[in-house]
């Protein structure tokens, strides 16, 4: 296969700032982290998307073992009776879940759902595990994937009806413990997000409308996405005493009295990686903040025949040098280019490239690259690691520093029907407005511009923007976020 | 809840060396790594089980990762028209099949099996991947869980309906690499066996009718129980050019010419746990490698109320300087006496107990004590962490000894119907002797006493141990390792 072929294929033919959907599914294709299935709405991940996922994982599963978190491994199929249990719960998701039926050539006597979320099974056998109040907290959560039918178009990461995530489910003695759980775990999340995905997140509580099926309180995290749309990037929900009640999770007291728990589960799905693409991402093609990136560092020798030997002895030793510390790989393949090199490596993310050429080696220098910006330092090779360490650094400052910007720009209030939608079609982004608490305000705004009330301020004593319904006028309640989204 | 009533739960009734599976079956449960779900056939993995799991993933994904192999996600539910496009893959699993024919209301037009393995979606994805013989070897891997719906008793671990797994696929440019990739996974398992597991392994071939479907060579590891049956442990696939060819995996050589690429499969599922816990455990409950224990020492403070605040501040400080180097668990609970805490940690394995009592403090030292054998050793206070980590090489020492004696005592030769089924009805374990690999021999042992053949030699070209076979004596090409199993 010659460069030529290559070429074109490698090439990002969108832009971001144009048709972006389609400029977003070629970078998950053309980068190689996602490729749709044979059935509609699933994808295949490929490796280098998983390694993403892997090291996301990580990263978050460490933060929640360092706070009492224990994994565990519940059966990907429910029986419908267990879902039935909790009457919100089969409302929410009977839609949308996928029934098994038969196993061989036999009908099954009771139809098993692929599990859309795992409460209805995860719950009672907390409760078979919790007695006494000495068992309380009791933190369990599952890497799995899920399964709701949606009938929407697929968007690998953000829409597919099969998703990897990870759940948690706990019990708590009272109220005040399982909030603060919630909320301790939305915090995870949104440091997640600033630390590891540099991406600014803005935490809420969804309207009871759009709170979880049977859920007290829905809190969420948002991510603002460069087109001006809202990602739900994590939910945590405050159960409340309702699925302790439905699956019979009680626990004796310090006097020996029965008490109902208090419940809580959170999830966080690969949702994330599509915020992450949609937001760092440009018109090369993935961009990647160094914490998640597979490679941190591609070295790229630059040679002539004559001077082949020493640059690529040269180019190996310092990619050995700096193998101790960071993710580097070492491109020395023969039959491709250098500018081939530096085009293949932006497409795939790598944060930074440095370039080997006969003049780096005579002055015993680097060259380092950054992705996205293009910013170039000589580095002196004996002080290399520094120089890496210290240009990944400013590589996730500028991309926490222009998502932020993102969120900024598009915060905006507004009051009255036409001004909301007026500055929702202007600006995109949040728009914040007093609000009555009735959901039709809501659908009168989502009827014109299809936008949606995202959120609410976490917390609920909070005065609102206005004082009166920036759709109805009567008095406000809340202060609603106003967003399109995903 | 007082001591008594926990008492007669903590306590495993049953014998190892009388009713294995009963006895099994209370460790599983009573060690808290598992409990039966409401399914026949599906278990739940509790945090204990997982952990132990999670910690064997870890040691065996490191082996694939530092060997070129990448972790990817393919879709938990494949169409029935993959399945069937090799013919051997949907007979050999069509009767185990659970198979998702309805979504929310609707009846799909085509049913979806939950993946009993996923060669028929992950083959068509490698041959969209794979152009040019530079893309050769590829290996992908994905840990997940399969469906297979076997009608047999469920035993934790060993046999489940829904297990978990990893699964690798590769595709090579030819026989040599295909069967090099085959024999490298096999020595794998057989590492992760022997350096973390404790348990030696045996590795062979498995006779042609007991193939892996459509494979061309079935390798196995084998581990021997205590109770003389042999464990299928870990398998890997030489599996040709069947399935590229049935899911037209092709690739262009150096000389631009079409070749049809040769594939492998290999898988290692949750059953090694069940090796594990069956190899080690005794009458007192879980017995673990230090390898894989989520505590690798328990640290118990002995105190009467006028030794408790120096036993404790010197048990606590002991704890957190060997936090460092192990994990540790301070069990420094009021309401319980070292006689229960004793006791409970030998039923959930932990391999090492410190005990710390006012004689320790005063003479400044710490008695340790293993686990299964309770050997005790006084170690100095300022030597401990070296004192612990010889303790702990020595109780895997100890495991893997003991493990290897079984094996040992019970590998027998015999000749003759009468000696073979003699031989294993006395000793269990494996009977070699010399087969004319006519599955009809094997059959006439199994009727008799449901010994079958586990493994042949891994070289086809070794001699047989002797010369006409052990059951019909006509002319042997094989050597046959007879023996019950899991």
């Amino acid at each position: 296969m010659s460069d030529t072929d290559d070429d074109q294929e490698l090439g990002i033919t969108e832009s971001k700032a144009g048709q972006t959907g389609k400029w977003y599914a070629e970078v998950v294709q053309k980068a190689g982290l996602a490729d749709y299935a044979p059935m509609g709405g699933f994808i295949v991940t490929r490796p280098r998307g998983y390694a993403i996922w892997e090291r996301l994982q990580e990263n978050l599963d460490q933060m929640f073992k360092d706070d009492g978190v224990q994994n565990a491994y519940f059966p990907a199929l429910i029986p419908e009776s267990y879902l039935e249990q909790e009457a919100e719960i089969v409302e929410g998701f009977d839609p949308e879940v996928a029934w098994v039926t038969h196993a061989g050539t036999e009908e099954l006597e009771e139809r098993l759902a692929f599990r859309p979320t795992s409460e209805s099974i995860i719950t009672p056998y907390i409760s078979q595990w919790v007695r006494s109040h000495r068992d309380l907290p009791m933190r369990v959560n599952q890497w799995c994937s899920v399964i709701r039918w949606e009938a929407t178009d697929t968007k690998p990461f953000f829409r597919t009806k099969e998703f990897l995530w990870q759940e948690g489910h706990t019990a708590h003695r009272d109220e005040a413990g399982a909030w603060e759980e919630t909320t301790t775990r939305l915090g995870q999340y949104e440091k997640l997000y600033e630390e590891v995905l540099a991406i600014p997140g803005m935490t809420g509580r969804k309207p009871d409308h759009d709170k979880f099926p049977g859920a007290e309180v829905t809190t969420t995290i948002e991510a603002l996405m460069p087109d001006g749309k809202s990602v739900q990037a994590g939910t945590s929900h405050y159960l409340g005493t309702r699925f302790a009640e439905a699956y019979d999770l009680y626990y004796t007291d310090e006097d020996e009295d029965e008490q109902v728990a208090h419940t809580t589960s959170w999830g966080l799905s690969w949702r994330a990686l599509g915020a992450l693409i949609m937001t760092h991402s440009d018109d090369q093609g993935l961009v990647l903040p160094p914490t998640l990136a597979p490679e941190q560092v591609v070295v790229v020798p630059i040679w002539q025949s004559e001077t082949k030997d020493e640059v690529l002895d040269y180019a190996a030793e310092l990619a050995a040098e700096l193998d101790a510390e960071f993710r580097v790989h070492l491109d020395d393949r023969d039959e491709r280019n250098p500018g081939f090199k530096y085009n293949e490596w932006e497409l795939k993310g790598v944060p930074l490239r440095i370039e080997i050429g006969p003049n780096e080696v005579e002055d015993g220098e680097a060259t380092l690259v950054q992705r996205p910006d293009g910013e170039r330092t000589v580095a002196d090779r004996d002080a290399i690691g520094e120089a890496v360490q210290d240009a990944l650094d400013d590589v996730y400052a500028k991309l926490y520093a222009a998502a932020e910007e993102t969120v900024e720009e598009r915060i905006h209030e507004a009051h009255g029907r036409n001004e909301i939608l007026g500055t929702l079609g202007r600006h995109g982004g949040y728009v914040k407005t007093g609000w009555c608490g009735d959901e039709a305000c809501e659908t009168e705004i989502k009827d014109q511009i299809a936008a949606e009330i995202v959120m609410l301020p976490l917390d609920e004593d909070e005065e609102p923007v206005h004082e009166t319904c920036g759709v109805c006028g009567e008095e406000a309640t809340e202060t609603a976020y106003f967003a399109k989204n995903y």
